[in-house]
């Protein structure tokens, strides 16, 4: 058995310090750069993929909406042509530094509402499919499991990694309950390693209304922003070396 | 004897056009896209190197300040690691495009005031070839004839090209005298080719206190925003050409 | 009978240029200025008071949604409270200059998705009214006729001018037919005379369907990125007041 | 004996939080509140403003240079103009929220770059003052002490408070030493008591290279972003009032 764990990293913007990458990217094998539209600027995208190099960490282009000042999670009604140019623009700026430093971008993982918009919503996640394989074919797509997202992966030929969240609540139709409703977070380290365990030993995870949801993953998601962060990725990476599973960048 | 004629496009943004790039496309070797700091999006970026490419035209980035509302045209007091950070993002956003679309991406010539400011700063100078080494060596940075920028590409080992600018009045220092005077901006294609036929003829140009100013070019600017660009574009153009001057994009 | 023309300006930013300010504010009685969120930035908004003061045009702010790429026409999904507060901070922005110049700011009329969205979202509405009524309790709030924001308007004791276009189609519920479809925009003079006569003589417009629609009216819009706006502002005005309309800026 | 003290707050920016603007409220008797440009958005003014409303704590708007990437830090070279648009767009946003929530807006102060390059350059405080003027002759503009904002502020008659620093080292000509300087940012609580202590007992500050400058100051500043900075509000509030200084937002 075989998993990856990735965080959103690299959030931080000017003089405003957001999450703790430094003290996640020991627990990690895969790390989602910000691009600079939802978050990120030029400096730290450059520190970040030097931070992910040095760590052995496998380094994806976390791409957004344009929208910093709503940290990319509001919708913003954009054409499928606008999202597409959009994300090869923020997947080529961070190129920009995985090539400056001779690292190489493995992934793309869209952000916030642009992810949670292209799971139910099919126009969108073609539109990043497209921009991903034009961009290199050889780039894995990371998508919520069993959302379109993965459906346009598969359509454009790419490889895909499904995504499952040990930090965060579901609904029983697969989908993240928002995080406006309480309980959507779960910031315990004790809690995450209990759905990471039931994830690799049943692959089933428990919704909100109490069913038991069948999930195939390729990656786990820990939230670099949830408090705690750093505490939570440590506890799950010791529990699943202990369990057996392999801990591994995704794999194209 | 062979000559580049290059011009800055791509600079409209959102709903807001500036420019006559189709018109511009036919009459020049080389084009300089913006990146969406100064002028550009993402759309805008797509579509001009496509045009580009349709027309063989040399394909480059042109990045700026971040400073949308001055149009690049302002100096903004950053450090060297942010230009060469920052120019590293717009070029690594431009060349997604060219990817995208099979093209190459050959050049890199900076925008308004970063242009302007690194002629003369070689700090700021060394932070842009910096840049464009890192991200591909055998780009082509193009500066200002006998400026730092053109010594910065020297020292880093990089191709350069040696800009002059036949739309645009010089002090006798070599220095464009800068659009806030009378008379800088020389918006008449009979002048633009009577300055292109004394560039190319006697490798000199006239300045503004009317002294003769050598200069050893590889490369001609028209601004895309001077008005009648295009007409300006044509007349230089064939006067080259029947002069037997060989029109063609630069060379690494 | 009396009506008042308003128009949408101040829309330019920085170098680039929206619109006939100068051509548009003979021929109106109210302008809706941009206010540096979807248009305008603060020297466009300076010059923009300057000129309706000028002409004793009625002045009104024109807030946007953040979304300069998107000129304003791509709805962002904001709660409630982050539109009461923006719209509050676009509205303050204007009267900074209405009160620098020593003229009065008496209406605000939402731009764009805000508009449409308002229209046919209560809370929406009621946020921007809100906004409105907490800023200064004498402005007008103009809104699309029949709409929610009218509603919005009622409901915090607001004075509120009904709005009716004479450049946009309409569908048989009365609203406006999104400009992403053909025949969305009507650019000919002749046919703006057309509908704003039937609508002065006979209350009613009508709709692409081939109904007609009753309107009670307070004000008309002109855009002023329609091409030839000023043409088709000149030809409504002269046929209003052939007609014997006075033509006012909307009164609280 | 009376004094002000002054801290810049609501500099948070979205999901970025920048300061303990709760923990300052109860030590200063003046907040400078950051106006959307180099920090702060429309819902962190609104929350600011009512923060500082219900401490009490006279109000203020804080405008900056348009550099939220560089937090306003960086000189942007605009015309006196732009400065002057530019500045009265940002006092207008920010009355909005005054207004709306019935408190008073008492004073401007300049942030970062334009505060300091104001300082030294007399046509950018001139368009400072003429902006606050303009926009309300009754403001209070405030600037570091023997400064041309106090020179400009005095030719426009307007009111002005003279600005020192006590968590700020000092060079011999009275500016501050630079933030990108060793030891110019003096986190000490017992330091800054003891600053404020010499300051308003004999009038002088140490400088950088030991001699005495005499200072007639109407505010002392505290920078919400030094590190402990409620720490150091409170000490130094606790040890004015057992001096017997009185503690009050600086007067018209």
């Amino acid at each position: 058995m075989r998993i990856d764990l990735n965080s959103d990293v690299g959030e931080s913007y000017g003089i405003y310090k957001l999450g703790d990458d430094e003290g996640l990217m020991s627990y990690i094998t895969s790390a989602n750069i910000a691009c600079g539209f939802h978050g990120g600027d030029p400096q730290v995208m450059y520190r970040t993929v030097q931070l992910a190099k040095a760590h052995g960490v496998g380094i994806g282009a976390h791409p957004g909406y344009p929208d910093l000042s709503g940290f990319g999670r509001r919708v913003v009604k954009m054409t499928e042509s606008e999202i597409e140019s959009m994300v090869l623009y923020q997947i080529g700026a961070l190129a920009a530094f995985t090539c400056a430093q001779g690292a190489t971008l493995r992934h793309v993982k869209p952000h916030g509402a642009l992810y949670n918009h292209a799971a139910k919503d099919l126009p969108t996640a073609r539109a990043i499919a497209r921009a991903v394989t034009r961009f290199d074919s050889n780039l894995i797509l990371v998508g919520l499991a069993n959302s379109f997202l993965i459906d346009a992966a598969r359509e454009y030929g790419i490889a895909f990694a499904r995504e499952g969240f040990i930090d965060r609540a579901y609904a029983s139709d697969g989908t993240l309950v928002p995080r406006t409703e309480a309980g959507s977070v779960l910031p315990s380290p004790a809690r995450a390693v209990q759905v990471a365990m039931q994830l690799v030993r049943e692959g089933t995870v428990r919704t909100v209304d109490g069913k038991f949801l069948a999930l195939e993953l390729d990656t786990f998601c820990i939230h670099g922003d949830t408090p705690g962060a750093a505490q939570i990725a440590a506890a799950v990476f010791e529990a699943l070396r202990v369990e057996g599973v392999e801990l591994k960048a995704m794999l194209a």
